[in-house]
Order: structure tokens, then sequence, then C-alpha cells
């Protein structure tokens, strides 16, 4: 919430948010990247063979692009976990030679630190991913990457997750022996981006009175789709269901129609050519559809918006999602709300 | 689709499919066990140290369950893949020590097919589990489990789900070495709440102008969950978004007001447990909740469906989705739309 006695501009502390992103990216790279790859060169030696990942909201949708990453370039098998089955029903099961990774912004979920002493315990080497060294998931975990993100307030999450992002991308590149040069652009080409806002505005007039939404992608950019949609579920309350686009095919289409509006998240590279039956199909019912991706895809579609040639797939998702994070902030404030204030939506999330 | 010769009665074809169920369940158990015993031996004396899951559609949400029995009944880490990380990025991740389990009803689907092909010479495990004893997906892996529900002709898939759950239970309490009795009075309890279709359109009429709904659960509930999400998006095309109760804190609980209802899957047992603290937010939101769960639950909420009471928790899951199943078909015909005739959805999807 913004504070009382200063008179409230919508949005005003998601905005600043969203701006800082260039720069913390540029800080990872060049003050967190060192201890980034020591640590990855520590947990390399133990030679894990298996990754499991934690996390909620907004930090489960930056797991799901570690799990594309430990998969397609670490090739290991990778799964997200069910915390529940831990905190709830108490399952111990044996875990040696698992790397079990916990992403938190906060790193302050009960539920989070419960599951991942209990990883420790059952032999895990464990993990965290915060933006608070000094947070008990912080400390009940063997290693742990500082996001440097600086604090975040207001309460639907941007630089904290393209923050978790690059650091996950500078792990995985450290427990492969990668050099993680595909980054290194990343800060100019997001300031690039965030730049374009009055493009995101006019896009967002489309949305001002929709109904529902459907967001699809493929590959790399199925975390993108993933946290676009709660990004705009959180602050606009439109709903909006994130779909892989294979699944997507496998029934929910019949939702899609000239009223049922679709976002497709289009990566440059394998995801994006997976991606273009679906497309096709999606043309071929009449519907709506605004790409996020590469220029020639943009004029394909009803609308959308351009990202940068020549990034590597791998790391195109932390800049895939900045003009979506600007998208949900630019609906909110044309549907006369909030961005900084949603209804009921807690920055630390107490569940059990 | 319907036959077009003959005279189409809407909802003909799902509803006669919702109704073999209980035989279906029934066939399971006294057929099909014996040979789900014989491949869970051969399984076990192999010592997968993990299991891996992929599926896509309904099976990705029998997929989900087995992740919970197999997390918590087996204490095997367990992970559903991304299978676009095979099929279109060409990942060969070193699967030794992994049992790999792919779930489809027709088998048929090119990709299910390549990427357990790709996991065979990875290594793995191969258990394939199928309505199709003669399918691709059948040939392709070392194992295969039939679930013997006859042949699936309305495009919303039912029996094949329960029949995949229970088929799927059986898998992990051979490979755990139970007997599986949990599931003994299921053909007839199933039979019972296919019964009370009446309580169900009553039901109905609440959801015949929603706009949308939420969908939540814990635990062994939340496949449930997401599965009846689904299925309610392909027939009525209500935007349904299915939430783990611990994530829709997270954000997504801004959507819901009284104008978003909700509905809730609460287990009776510990996903339940976990759960009510989310049935306190909601109530305290003034949420229109709608329990499917125990007598109590139900009658703490707006409105609901009582479940029979003893069941082992682990087996709920196969009796909670039939009244949402009805639902799904009470409510496509309330709006006087056919549920055997979904626009846009096809049987076998041909994804790469």
């Amino acid at each position: 919430m913004s504070d009382p006695h200063t008179v409230s501009v919508p949005g005003r502390i998601m905005a600043a948010e969203m701006a800082e992103q260039p720069a913390v990216l540029r800080r990872i790279l060049e003050e967190g990247a060192p201890k980034i790859r020591e640590i990855a060169a520590g947990i390399a030696a133990r030679s894990p063979r298996f990754v499991l990942l934690t996390a909620r909201g907004t930090s489960d949708n930056a797991a799901l692009y570690a799990k594309y990453l430990i998969e397609i370039l670490l090739g290991k098998p990778a799964g997200l976990t069910s915390m529940s089955t831990t905190t709830a029903y108490g399952a111990k099961p044996d875990l040696t030679d698992v790397l079990a990774i916990t992403v938190s912004q906060s790193g302050g979920s009960p539920d989070l630190v419960a599951s991942t002493k209990a990883a420790r315990e059952a032999g895990a080497i464990t993990l965290a991913v915060t933006n608070n060294p000094g947070s008990p998931l912080a400390e009940v975990s063997e290693f742990h990457i500082d996001v440097l993100a600086g604090p975040e307030k207001a309460l639907p999450a941007t630089k904290t997750y393209t923050a978790e992002l690059l650091a996950l991308y500078l792990l995985v590149e450290g427990l492969r022996g990668g050099d993680g040069s595909a980054a290194e652009e990343l800060p100019d080409l997001a300031a690039g981006v965030l730049a374009r806002q009055a493009e995101v505005k006019a896009l967002a007039e489309r949305y001002r009175f929709a109904q529902r939404l459907v967001i699809t992608s493929r590959g790399y950019g199925y975390p993108t789709a993933r946290e676009a949609a709660l990004k705009l579920m959180e602050t606009t309350y439109i709903p909006a269901t994130p779909f892989s686009g294979a699944d997507l095919l496998h029934g929910p289409l019949a939702m899609v129609d000239n009223v049922s509006p679709v976002i497709a998240v289009v990566p440059d590279g394998k995801g994006g050519e997976a991606l273009q039956p679906v497309l096709d199909r999606l043309r071929g019912r009449g519907a709506d559809l605004v790409v996020i991706g590469q220029r020639a895809q943009v004029d394909a579609a009803s609308a959308g918006f351009a990202l940068p040639a020549g990034v590597p797939e791998e790391v195109q998702p932390i800049l895939e999602i900045l003009p979506l994070q600007q998208l949900a902030y630019e609906v909110t404030i044309a549907r006369g709300q909030d961005p900084d204030a949603p209804r009921a939506l807690a920055k630390v999330t107490e569940t059990r």
C-alpha cells in the first residue's frame, strides 16, 4: 500500500520498480555474478543428478524458467515440487543426489522454509534464491544466492522476477561451465524495451473492457505466459488463463473466439517454431491475436510489441516479460484501479 | 461429433460415458489389477529413484494425481516434464534410474511418442498408461498398462480420466507393496454419486450466466480442481481458472469477489485441513463458495455436493471429479450448447 500521508499517484511504486530493472540486471552481472559462479562450482563438485524446484506465485514462474534451462542446457531431469506433499502430508522422499532449489522474493514464507528444511534433512543439496540474504529461507539453506534487486514495495512483483530469472540463468551457466555471455546486453536491451511504454499504453486500450484473456507460448516463452497471466490477474482482475500452445489445442481452444482475445509470446527460436501451428489455428478462428515477439510475427498478428532481434533464446524471457508487466500496469490504470494496491494481496504469504 | 444421420440429443455421448464409470472402475479392479501388479513388480525390481510423468490435457491432470501418490505414498521425488524441452529443443538428459510414465487416452499424439522414445534411449524405464494397447505409444514403451475404459467417443474425456486415476493408484500401490484395498468400494460409491445428478443440475443453475470461475483445492484434491477447470472450459467456454489454495492467496485472490464464484474441492483429510485458511479468507471476502467435499464443509459454504464419508484420502479424487464432470455437462446444456460437440476440440491432438 502507498503511504497514506503523501498524495497517492496510482501505480507510482510499481512504475518506479519496473523502471529499476535495467539497473538491477546490471548489478547482478557486475556484482552478483562472481558469487553465483562460486556457488555453482560448489554445487557442480557434488554432481547432483536431479533438480527439484520449489516456489510460489511469481517465483514459481521463475522456477519454471530454470526448469527449462536445466533440462535443455544442463541435460538434467528437473521437476517442480508440490509443496503440500511435504508440508501437509509429511512425505519423506530420499533426496540423495538431488539439488533442491527454492526461489522466493522475501525468503519468508513458512511453508517454503519448512519444505527446504525437510529437503536438507532428506539429503538434498539446498540452494535458496531470494531477494533477502537475512531471511529464514536463506538461513536454512546450504547455499544462498541474493538476487540484489533492492527492497520491493509494490505488491505486484516485477524487478524481483527479472532478477530471479537472470540469477537462475547465471547459476545454470555456472553449473555447466558456460560463460553466461548471452546475458551481457540485457541491461541495455531492457532499457530500450522499457522506453517504449507508449506503445504498450496503446495496446492496453484493447483490453480495457475485456472480460477474459488467453495467454499462450511454448518452450522458453511459457514461463513468460504464466507470469503475464498472473500479473494481469492480480492487478486488473481480468481472468487471464495461460496455456502452453500444445495444451491449448487439447480443448481450451473452444474458449477462444472473436470475443476472447489471445496474447501469444513467440520466442525467436525453437519455441516460436513449435508455436506456429497454434498461431495458424488461432488466426484461422479469427481470434484477436496480440504477439510479443519478433517484428515479422507482430506484423502477421492483429497487433503486438516487437522485441529486439538477435538475442539468444534462453535469455529472451528476461526481455519478453517487460512489455507484459507494463501492459498489466496500463490496463489497470485504464480501468481506474491502482496497480500498487490490488485487493487482498499480501507481500509475504503465510500459507503452511 | 455425433452421427449426423441420427437425431442428435445434445450431450448424449458424454452422458453415456459418464454413466459407464462404475463399470469401468470395476473392470480395472477385477480384470486389470493382476496385470498392473505384475508390471509394478517388474518396475520395482529395477529400483527407480525418480519418476518423470508426461501427458497433456486431461491425462496431465491424471499424471499430477500420480505425482502426489508417488511423493507421498512411495516417497520418491517426481516431476512433470515440459515436453518441448525434448521435442522442440532436443534436450538429452541422462535418465538412468528414472521411471518415465507417459499417460495418454489415445496413445497417439506424435509428441508423446517422440518424447517417450527419447526417454527410453536416454536410459529410462518407460511405462505407457493408455486406453489403447495397440497404440504407437504402447509400442515404443517398455511397459504398458491398459486402462480398459472401452472406446471413448465424446470429445470431453470423462471415463478415461477416472480409469487413468485408478490404474495409476494401483500401479503405485504395486510399486510400494500395498494391497490397493482403499479402492475396493469405489465402483459402488461412484454409482451412488452419479445417481445424484439432480443435485448437480440444481447447482448448475448458479453458473448459467457466470462470466468466470475460480476452482481451488490443495493436496490430493488439486488435480481434481485442474481437471474440473479444464472440463468446464472445454464444454461451457467459461474461463475457469484453477489455483492451489496457497497460490490463490499469493495474488489471484484479488480476482475473487462476489461476482467471481469459487468452487472448492475439499479433501477429507490433510489436504482439506491445509485448505481451511483459504476457505476462511474466501468466506471473509463474501465469495460465492460452492464446496465439493464432506457434508459439514458443504453446510459451511454457499452450496455444494456432499461426498461419501470414510473414503481414504488418496482415492477420493476418483469420486470428487464425478459431480464436476456432471456440472460441466449440465452448465453446457443450460447454456444451450452441446457437450458432445465443443468448438475446435480434436480427440487426438497432433502437436509436435
